[in-house]
C-alpha cells in the first residue's frame, strides 16, 4: 500500500477506482489537483492513465481508518464513484457527518433518494438520468423529435 | 407475447427495458411517440410508468425475427439500451445494415470505439464520458476548481 503521508489541505478523494473513478482521477490530477484515489481491488488502479501523479491506497472505504489513512480528514472534495449506490451513499454520508468534508459528490444510479441526501448535504449525480436527457436530446436534434 | 401489429412508421424501438430503457420509454411514449420496447425479460417491463401505452416484446433481440416482429424494418429509429455494450453494438449494426433504420442509438460504456461507431451511422452515448463532465461540472461551479 502507498501511503499519500502529509496530504495538504485541499486534496480531492475518491473512492472506487473503475472507468469513472479513473477517468475522474486521470483528468483532476493532470489538471493540477491533488487527487487519492482508494479501491478494495489493487489491479484496478491499472485504469489510471500513465502520467497520474496522484495517491492509491488500497482497501475497503467503508472502514474509517482507511478513509483516515487517504487523506479524507483534510480534503476537500470526496467523490464516491463505486458500481454500488448503497455503497457511495454510506461512504458519502461518512464523508459528510465524520470527516465534515466541504464537498461530498456520490455517483447513484437510482435517483429515487435524491432530495434526500441533498438535504445531508451530498450531491448525487445520476447517470441513468445524464444519459436519458442526452438520448433525448440527439433523437430531437436529428429528428426533429419529439 | 404481446403482438405490435401494424407498426406505422415512424416507430422508436427500444432494445432493453432496464432503468434507461424504461426511462426513454415512457417518456417518449408520453411525449407522443409510438414506442415499442424489447426485452428477453418480460419481467423488466414492470419499471415502466403505469400509463405506458406503447408495445412490449419479449424475446432475445439478437434474433432477426424479434426485431422483425418489433416492426424495426419500418422503425425510424432505434434505441440500444441493454446492459451490454457488445450486444447494444451488435443489434444497432444489424439496425442500420440489414434493417436500413434511419437513426441508430447505443448506448456504450466503454467509448473506444466511438469514433469507429460513427463511420458505420451509429451513434453511440456513453454514460461514462457524461458522468465524468457532470462531475467535473459540479466541482467547479461548487469550489471553483479544478
Amino acid at each position: 500500500m502507498k501511503r499519500p503521508a502529509g496530504q495538504h489541505p485541499g486534496s480531492i478523494v475518491i473512492v472506487g477506482c473503475g472507468r469513472l473513478g479513473a477517468m475522474l482521477a486521470s483528468r483532476l490530477s493532470r489538471s493540477g489537483s491533488r487527487v487519492v484515489v482508494i479501491d478494495h481491488d489493487s489491479g484496478a488502479f491499472a485504469l489510471l492513465e500513465a502520467g497520474f501523479s496522484g495517491f492509491r491506497v488500497t482497501g475497503d472505504a467503508v472502514e474509517h481508518d482507511v478513509l483516515r489513512e487517504a487523506g479524507l480528514a483534510e480534503a476537500a472534495c470526496l467523490l464516491a464513484v463505486t458500481e454500488k449506490d448503497t455503497l457511495n451513499l454510506m461512504v458519502a454520508q461518512v464523508a459528510k457527518t465524520i470527516f465534515a468534508v466541504p464537498q461530498v459528490i456520490a455517483r447513484v444510479y437510482d435517483p429515487t433518494f435524491e432530495a434526500l441526501y441533498r438535504k445531508l448535504g451530498i450531491h448525487t449525480i445520476s447517470p441513468t438520468s445524464l444519459t436519458a436527457r442526452e438520448f433525448l436530446r440527439v433523437i430531437e436534434q436529428e429528428s426533429g423529435r419529439p
